[in-house]
């Protein structure tokens, strides 16, 4: 998906809101935002965003020190969805159809993304979990995914952020552990889940875990370790979790690929077609290739298409 | 006031919102977005948000080859806020207490701004020129007021929108037409009220109407003409009207002056130590000079002073 002019006040925004959150330092405040503003600027905006968001978080780190500033964020939101994990199994077990309950947890746990809302309270996850078997879900989506499960040899499982990545489990499970092939992010970004998340949520024990070997809040190809590259185009199915990896492989040429998201923001709405908190199960319609796509530069590498 | 951080993602937003309702070209809307974020980027903080609000403004009129963009809506807002005038004048008259109700209006009209919200419906300003008669409001500052405009040998009173100028023509009559100076903008900027607007709303015929000489959308003194500058200077009492004027006057050194408001950001809200939705009247305590304010300066000119 390209970056949408509206994704840009957003940016802004989260500039601003992840400095706060991260320093107590208005001089850093300040910095990142002025150089959000500028390299926002001059970015291609045929990128997706999480191009530009690797940027300004990678910058937030250098400005302040510290290599993984959602660490304590991340570990509590893991220790939140664990305290609920049992409770969601027994709920999902007891539905008619099991599969498409632990399809409603997994995306419902979407909603811990601290990239789009910085401050996200235990109360607003628990209500959304609360709702997610209930709320409108296509279903036919859903069988969709069903079926396409079944007859692959192997998924790879698309991780987006901690504490969400607990409730994956349970759709795991019910696409089952032994095909399924965990990938989690190559370094800290934002709360996405690294291989510490995978471990906290008892997944390393589960399934094959992989990092992408990229920081970047979403699946951006070119800056992914080769290995992953290779995994993720012979895998027989890939389950891709989250706005970023949508935003990121939306235009990918990838071709059994489905997308679980829960849809948190105006732009995403409009580009699926659906409303604002509305959970998706939607199958990727590979595209055709025809220009390049963000090739994870720098600031200023960002920007050669600009004004061009 | 100075710009916040917090003023930077509001300026990108409207900047995007402004070049889509003035035209469809999606290349004005992306240059526009681009200028701005770069501007943004350099900008001196302590200028107020106006300084770059009229920038952005001036440059959409380049852009576009529109000196006026705003027309249509300035004239619809007039046409509205007339045809509710007498109701509203009759209301007043109703009260204990027609100065305070007179107060009340004018403030209410304040909502008529397409700089905010860039659009708004003839529902919403109703609905807040319903509940203006009952809505809290300081009562002793009115008082205070009152007593100024009582004393005063003239009254400076600055316009803010179209629409609202209106309704300005209630408290106008309410202090004493023989000593109001009604100031309206220079050059046409948003929806701020210029001649035009006041001989729309029949106030050329009622008081001594003239303009600042400037396009930015509040009152920046260094911009404004020599003979209005002499007129503040001057005078026994300034009304100052809306968002704009308080965000570029909060920090003069005027003496004898009243900001009258509707309060319609966060930013603002902080700032006056009150709540989004308020209705403000508010006597300015002047402050000491101690750093240049805006000058005015073009795009550049105006990042002068930023990582200095």
């Amino acid at each position: 998906m390209r970056t949408y002019l509206d994704c840009v006040p957003c940016f802004v925004r989260q500039a601003i809101d992840s400095a706060r959150r991260v320093s107590d330092d208005p001089a850093v405040h300040e910095r990142l935002l002025r150089e959000t503003l500028s390299a926002a600027s001059r970015m291609a905006f045929d990128s997706p965003p999480p191009a530009l968001g690797r940027l300004i978080h990678r910058r937030l780190r250098e400005l302040t020190g510290r290599e993984d500033p959602y660490g304590s964020a991340k570990h509590q939101a893991n220790m939140m969805a664990l305290s609920m994990l049992e409770d969601l199994r027994r709920r999902a077990a007891g539905t008619a159809d099991p599969f498409a309950a632990a399809v409603r947890l997994a995306i419902a746990g979407n909603v811990i993304d601290l990239g789009v809302k910085s401050h996200l309270t235990d109360d607003e996850v628990r209500s959304v979990l609360d709702s997610a078997l209930e709320d409108p879900l296509d279903d036919r989506a859903v069988e969709d995914l069903r079926q396409a499960a079944a007859t692959a040899g192997d998924i790879l499982y698309l991780a987006d952020n901690a504490g969400e990545i607990v409730l994956d489990r349970l759709l795991i499970e019910a696409l089952g552990p032994e095909k399924v092939t965990l990938a989690v992010k190559g370094a800290p970004i934002i709360n996405d889940a690294t291989r510490e998340d995978a471990e906290a949520a008892g997944l390393t024990a589960l399934v094959t875990v992989i990092d992408n070997g990229s920081d970047a809040p979403g699946t951006i190809l070119e800056l992914c370790s080769r290995s992953f590259r290779e995994r993720f185009e012979s895998a027989g199915l890939v389950v891709s979790k989250g706005q970023g990896n949508y935003e990121t492989l939306s235009g990918s040429t990838a071709g059994n690929l489905f997308f679980l998201l829960k849809v948190k923001c105006g732009v995403i709405a409009r580009d699926l077609g659906c409303d604002v908190g509305e959970m998706v199960v939607r199958r990727h319609r590979p595209v055709v290739p025809v220009a390049r796509r963000a090739d994870g530069g720098d600031f200023d590498r960002l920007a050669e298409a600009a004004h061009s």
